[in-house]
């Protein structure tokens, strides 16, 4: 296997260079093939690196920059003043060869917005969209998207979002010819916004695409499709509410009494009682499913949440070492043209 | 206190009678100051209720109809179609001053349909909504709505939705001057779409109301805001999801071994090392909050979840008896008048 290169944008997040870094020398660990170029802060950024191995150490990049898209900034006032910042020169990086993918922890619009700029859509695409992978109750995985890159939809971008929907499940996930569902309010054909109404009726005329028809919030652990199609404001709001859920009621079952005197025997027998039950509430921790992709782009862009712990980050970065490995823009490119 | 008279739609939900009838026996043992009147097919319902104690039989009558709404009829039929069917007759007998509440687990757009034809929205009330409470993790609740009755909203519909939550929410959970969040994808305030953004200024606008800003999925369990406010489908969306991350969680830990020599410690000692996660738990079932109302008529209508068991709908009903007694209706609107 050849090495791969990616771009990281480190100084964007709710923490920063401290987390980012962190989880950089995490994955660079786990991924001997792996190279880093980190862009961002030096005087930030070289103390993290200071107790680093050299085998780790050679394989990173620091790219020095001093300006940073702020959280808070409207995708329009970004996008003008992008020029120079973190972000915007790891995606320069991607869009020059120079690494595979990039990884950022920022601002979810500007990253949109510059991938669109500086990398384009793949041919075709009206639409990127954002992609992730949520848990099922029977340890399987779904696919969903999108998930806040795009908060007006119409029936066509819906379209588009299954079809890559579809290609992302069967290389991800390893499916053939997964199940598509539709985010809706209720499984009647009446139900919901126009045009997800619309978008029921394009998909349904598709053989080439398996649609199984509305799936409602209540089923989005349960496994009903590989691949949820949804508006990006949804899809968001859909996505946040399950992650919120499931870390609220993980953090219910860690408020273990930190001292007592039958301690190892209430974790030998909650080990033994619930063992399925913990295994699988581990398989729903939002924080294993860390880095939304971009797809429909030319290149691999991952995005990992602003509150994203080392673990979290570290895992955004593998995602996009495994996509970029796998030529994922390339594959949904082939895919396109089959439908 | 005085006697209090519901009319009970027993033919809607997704089993109906076997679901209702006992669900009623059980609300009129807990409230002896509560009657029914049960509109729907007396063959199925009679036999339910043969082994009825007379102090339960007296406060009970059955209203014989054949016809029912089907759940997946369109709204324009269903309203055209409704004559004679349980659902709008349970209404009428509200109408027409029979009763001083509905109950109904049928379907969704239909009641609101017919509950604004017959019954009217208060006075300067553009559009009803489905609110309900949902448990917070500090063992509180919160309000939220709309909850599906309005797919469709501008910033004016969240505006009154406000008003409206915040009135409940003072009466149904006893607070004074509660907090309004608004459902969005992003805090800042250039997130999400423009008429949530537009609902934002009217709400910053207003004294009377106290307004805390967006708030996303992920905190709607934390009791970050008493009422929260979105569009029909967003928050059906985020109810939904909710409901399913609860009622998924909960079954992996009922998955005890039903059969096993050390049962009698496992369960002892699950109790007490858990027992605040448990009860937490057991606060976040799904089943302790069934029964969303239609609030901004000018009569109590509570809608029931279509797959209620019976205990849930038990509990739909004596919301409803406890929102007629205090006159909720009324009480909307001496608070509407205030803003």
């Amino acid at each position: 296997m050849t090495r791969l290169t990616l771009a990281l944008d480190v100084m964007g997040g709710d923490i920063g260079p401290r987390i980012t870094i962190p989880a950089s020398l995490l994955a660079l660990e786990k991924n001997p093939r792996l190279s880093l170029l980190l862009f961002g802060d030096q005087q930030q950024i070289s103390p993290l690196l200071k107790d680093c191995s050299k085998a780790v150490l050679d394989r990173v990049q620091i790219r020095h920059c001093t300006r940073v898209i702020d959280n808070h900034q409207g995708i329009s006032y970004a996008l003008r003043h992008s020029k120079g910042t973190s972000m915007r020169l790891a995606l320069e990086a991607v869009k020059d060869g120079l690494a595979q993918g990039c990884v950022s922890a920022g601002n979810t619009g500007a990253l949109m917005g510059l991938s669109k700029i500086l990398l384009q859509p793949l041919k075709g695409i009206a639409r990127p969209a954002l992609v992730s992978m949520i848990p099922t109750m029977g340890k399987g995985k779904s696919v969903m998207l999108d998930l806040g890159a795009n908060v007006e939809c119409d029936a066509e971008n819906l379209y588009q979002f299954a079809i890559m929907g579809s290609i992302f499940a069967e290389h991800r996930l390893n499916l053939v010819y997964p199940r598509i569902g539709l985010l809706n309010i209720g499984v009647e054909e009446i139900k919901g916004h126009q045009f997800i109404r619309d978008a029921a009726n394009l998909l349904e005329k598709s053989t080439a695409l398996n649609y199984i028809g509305f799936i409602e919030g209540d089923l989005l652990l349960n496994g009903k499709a590989d691949v949820i199609v949804s508006d990006g404001f949804s899809g968001n709001i859909a996505l946040k509410t399950l992650e919120g859920a499931a870390k609220n009621v993980l953090s219910l079952f860690n408020e273990q009494p930190k001292q007592h005197y039958l301690k190892p025997v209430f974790s030998w027998t909650v080990r033994h009682l619930f063992q399925r039950g913990y295994q699988r509430l581990k398989h729903i921790n939002p924080d294993e499913y860390n880095g939304a992709s971009l797809i429909g782009l030319n290149s691999v862009v991952v995005k990992s949440h602003g509150s994203a712990n080392v673990n979290a980050f570290a895992q955004a970065i593998a995602d996009a070492a495994f996509q970029a490995r796998l030529q994922f823009p390339e594959k949904i490119l082939a895919g396109l043209a089959r439908y």
